[in-house]
């Protein structure tokens, strides 16, 4: 019998999906599941960008240009312009997803072998995408007692040898909620600059950002022209995860040149999405006021409902929609397999993501667990109930 | 200045997209360009596929499972059934594309300097997927003067070494238009048994089959459950290229349990498309019947055309809708760009594929081009009237 590949057998499995049997298992037998596990938001999709998909006059459902349209590309740089972005629409390659951008980056800068620092926690899929691209992760650890702020920048330095070819941030994070300030920018910008790396910033949750800070994007950085990446996604921004629509940006013409042969392999991204996802830039400014202040209203419920729960520990964040919480327990992989198994509090439980998954280091995070807060007020303060009620007779 | 990796170097440019600027160039200029280089039919595709999308009622366009529904894999399964292939919709995966289908395929069964075995001239993509998965293409040549038929078992058993974990073919050829028979497919089926190697077939045009021959699946072939890999999609079946769905099939388990990680790494193939292509599945046979003879018009159309050019050599093709030409010239890369910026007969010039990027070996293929009928009768003899006329004052 022919055999699987070493690079298959090491591939990890996605620390937010690996349960998703057993959460149906619990469903299949009545128990209502509380979904905590993955960045699928609940806010609706605009309007304008289902509307889009449903009046087109398409006759033939057709590629479109590998690395997006030039009307959708200018579109785009617009965006970005009205975020006091400069790129061009040639500085643009649309994919199929932030996850195919990474793909994309991950192959254009890196062989097999080569090293990319990454603070950890960080968003599990790094380590999935990694041992595609055959690279290695070297993670450099952020801290749940400092928020995971940057770790400083010596701990960068040590880690750096001949093979370090970039560092990757998420910003602001999956799955810590931590936004870098500026000055932690120019902090990787002064590093990569000296020791001639790429900056990956996977700047997805752009828009969600709390507590009046602005977003400082990589792009912003005056000199790093060369060094930045931008991994982007219309997927959290329009709450549309399903469109599968993302953007890599770089002002490095190389990058984009060779982005761009590794896009016309596959073709083209998908085109219905493009469609809706061209016309969700036209969502009013409104539409994400409303959002933010739903996000700062559910993560203020959530943190608070958390810190009332004795002996759990949890970062505050500023951004994105996560956070991570330790929790009074030793192996969250089993406690969270336990809720959808063998636990139910009025015949409710939640699902949670175990956060060794979001550790490149082996043996960190057991005793934590991401926390997307993606259900409205009232489900989350249920959840809460539910997570707190649950620790009362969990054992381990 | 950080630099690009060597895979990104050696990533070659698609041989289909390259020449893109140019004819939109040409376009600009006023000239009336004929596309024969890309598989992108002209054929509309079925209303019923394209109205699923206008009817949804989708509030949240959310992710779907990573493997693609249960719902949707059960009538994909159905769909094979009735092609008298007995899969189940655990045997499947969801992809963005026949593309990620094979990407998937190529890590789950091989690691960095492994071997891939493909009979040439292949699909040039194929060269930039195994170049983004480190592995090496080795081609073992079909001749034209055979019409492209599989070579000789003694040539694939010459070139298996310890490193080599797969045979991949075609089926029918893309650009070859060569369907292999059951005898063909026992061959190959022999091979793989006995050095213990994967089969993948990429069975993407399967309904695409002249002349009455019935298309044989590496699935129907008894004994050869652990062995065998299907790439499929339904770009071409239901001139949906843009939709970007494709599968992956295969009965051994290992397989399908290795390809659902990297699925779930990049979380969901496209939910929009997946509606349309869901729908399509309901597509009547008369659409088939029709698409069947329209091409087998247009193929002999083509071929009787090219067939009457002084110096033209080409083969039939019976499945698909390519063919290889071979034309008294030396240097297709450069006639194909020529056609686009300097000739044109009555304002009208051609695209064409140089047949080059769909070889493995440097040098072979250079007087050849790949042709895709893809266009109406009408338009196909226009744009054999204006190659010919090319080729009287073509000097290379």
């Amino acid at each position: 019998m022919p055999k699987i590949s070493n690079k298959g057998i090491n591939m990890p499995e996605s620390p937010i999906r690996k349960l998703v049997p057993f959460a149906e298992e619990a469903n299949k037998r009545g128990k209502k599941v509380y979904y905590l596990n993955i960045g699928q938001p609940d806010i609706k999709t605009p309007t304008l960008a289902l509307d889009a998909v449903k009046i087109h006059s398409l006759e033939i459902l057709a590629y479109s240009r590998s690395e997006g349209s030039e009307e959708y590309r200018k579109k785009i740089a617009k965006y970005y312009k009205n975020n006091a972005i400069e790129v061009t629409h040639n500085d643009i390659i649309v994919t199929t997803g932030g996850s195919e951008a990474l793909l994309f980056a991950f192959g254009s800068i890196m062989d097999e072998g080569d090293e990319i620092i990454i603070p950890e926690p960080f968003y599990a899929n790094y380590n999935g995408f990694s041992t595609a691209s055959s690279i290695n992760v070297v993670p450099v650890i952020s801290k749940i007692e400092n928020n995971f702020a940057l770790p400083p920048i010596e701990e960068f330095e040590k880690l750096i040898t001949p093979k370090t070819k970039a560092i990757l941030i998420c910003n602001p994070g999956n799955p810590t909620g931590y936004m870098y300030s500026k000055e932690e920018i120019k902090k990787l910008a002064s590093i990569v600059k000296k020791h001639d790396l790429f900056l990956i910033a996977d700047e997805v949750y752009r828009e969600f950002v709390y507590d009046g800070d602005p977003h400082y994007s990589i792009l912003q950085e005056p000199g790093l022209e060369a060094h930045g990446i931008v991994i982007d996604s219309v997927s959290k921004r329009y709450s549309m995860c399903g469109a599968r629509i993302g953007y890599l940006v770089s002002k490095n013409k190389d990058v984009i040149t060779t982005a761009l042969k590794f896009a016309q392999a596959r073709l083209s991204p998908p085109t219905l999405a493009q469609i809706a996802a061209e016309a969700a830039l036209d969502t009013p400014k409104s539409y994400f006021d409303e959002v933010r202040q739903e996000y700062m209203k559910r993560r203020d419920v959530l943190i608070e409902g958390l810190e009332k729960i004795p002996g759990v520990k949890v970062a505050k964040p500023n951004g994105a929609f996560y956070c991570i919480a330790e929790l009074p327990i030793k192996n969250s992989d089993d406690f969270a397999r336990w809720l959808l198994e063998s636990f139910d509090y009025e015949n409710s439980t939640v699902m949670v993501a175990p956060a060794a998954g979001f550790y490149s280091t082996s043996g960190v995070g057991k005793n934590q667990i991401r926390i997307a807060y993606v259900l409205n007020e009232e489900s989350l303060r249920v959840a809460i109930k539910v997570l707190a009620e649950a620790l009362k007779v969990y054992k381990d």
